[in-house]
């Protein structure tokens, strides 16, 4: 496990599947989207890009600092991210963190998306798996960030139970103490979450309890090919495309 | 809190005083020595330095993977670094985590070395400061530490609880956490941190019940003009050495 993608030096197993989670609000909004059948999301850093690509026709989903980008067609919310937005189209998306954490992971195996919204789909695949897994949280601009690192312990805590995983690794000690500290209760231990506060202060803090829900998505995005789209299963028998 | 060097590029308050953590065992092998008396501790990276300063007549403390540098005069356990050692002299140290912390602090006002074993005195001097506080974790090799995070989150907690400071930092938040969870047991708690298992197998493991006793000194180590010498309190009324 990697609390923050500025930490991604020393997880040097190119092999592992990596596991992007970005909870507040890049990974949820994914999920989302995948579910609610984008045909892919086009994950791009800067906004000159976004900006050539609307150019060309895409849909852009597109913030800065909580203000949604004077040619985009919607924010970064989840719940820009309905049917009706998404279904059947190619969706540019441009956020930050998540972008760059997406990029960050393009050396490994394989990169899927994560989130509390897909907890089990995302457990049962990588138990299918056979193949190591890193959990790469986003963090926020080069720090931890807490709602990344409790989700990271809730995945963390379901492969181990299931006796296929193992770990020496103290990020994920730490992760699984945070989870169980926060299972009984998790949007109550969240309120503290600094990331949760600066949505708060600008009005985008509308979908946390939904970002905080669990299990209620069954689609996995994976990245492929510069592009996030709806994992199809079982992907372990496809060995000519990771 | 930064919990790996490989994260301070985000810390951008260069006015802060900086608190290095490294339980196993740079900071409690510093502590220890200055408390000893030792005149100063040198801290290098690299072997190659250590000899050279060796081949001018210092004396050298510096293990690589376990075993001591065959021109060093002892290890880096915490209990070579006794009063017969090092009183009175000027001791060389090498250690590849440490030292690299200690150089990469060096942009900040102020640098201290923190451990279980003077936590009470860093926070009662903490509190007369008046000034930002960036307590960073060592970590090993571009990883986060259980042991570091929890120290970090013992030294938070006093300084919280003092009402002098307050912070809206997650890793602060986690670091708490885990500290609240180890606390009534910290042995038994940090049983399962990485490092100390790492150390067990190289047979270092000797000094891990003494690294993990609290406030049993009363000295701060403090990083001044390349080396660690003891700090002279009331050290917030010198305004012209920070």
């Amino acid at each position: 496990m990697c609390l923050a993608p500025e930490l991604l030096g020393s997880y040097t197993d190119t092999e592992a599947i990596v596991v992007i989670i970005d909870v507040y609000r890049a990974s949820s909004s994914i999920c989302t989207a995948i579910h609610n059948q984008a045909s892919a999301l086009i994950p791009v850093e800067r906004v000159d890009e976004a900006q050539i690509l609307k150019s060309k026709g895409y849909i852009v989903a597109g913030e800065r600092d909580g203000l949604i980008l004077d040619f985009a067609d919607f924010g970064n919310s989840p719940y820009n991210f309905s049917r009706e937005n998404v279904e059947g189209k190619t969706v540019v998306y441009t956020t930050t963190n998540g972008t760059r954490t997406i990029h960050a992971a393009s050396a490994y195996y394989q990169t899927i998306i994560a989130s509390f919204l897909n907890g089990t789909a995302v457990v049962q695949y990588l138990k299918n798996c056979s193949r190591n897994v890193l959990i790469l949280c986003s963090g926020w601009k080069g720090r931890i960030s807490l709602e990344d690192t409790v989700c990271a312990g809730f995945l963390a805590e379901a492969l181990l139970e299931s006796g296929l995983y193992t770990t020496i690794c103290d990020s994920t000690l730490v992760a699984l103490d945070l989870w169980k500290e926060a299972k009984a209760g998790l949007r109550e231990y969240l309120t503290k979450a600094a990331h949760r506060n600066r949505l708060k202060t600008r009005n985008l803090d509308d979908c946390i309890d939904y970002c905080l829900t669990l299990n209620i998505l069954p689609e996995i995005p994976v990245f492929r090919n510069g592009m996030l789209v709806k994992l199809t299963m079982p992907a372990w028998t496809d060995h000519t495309q990771p």
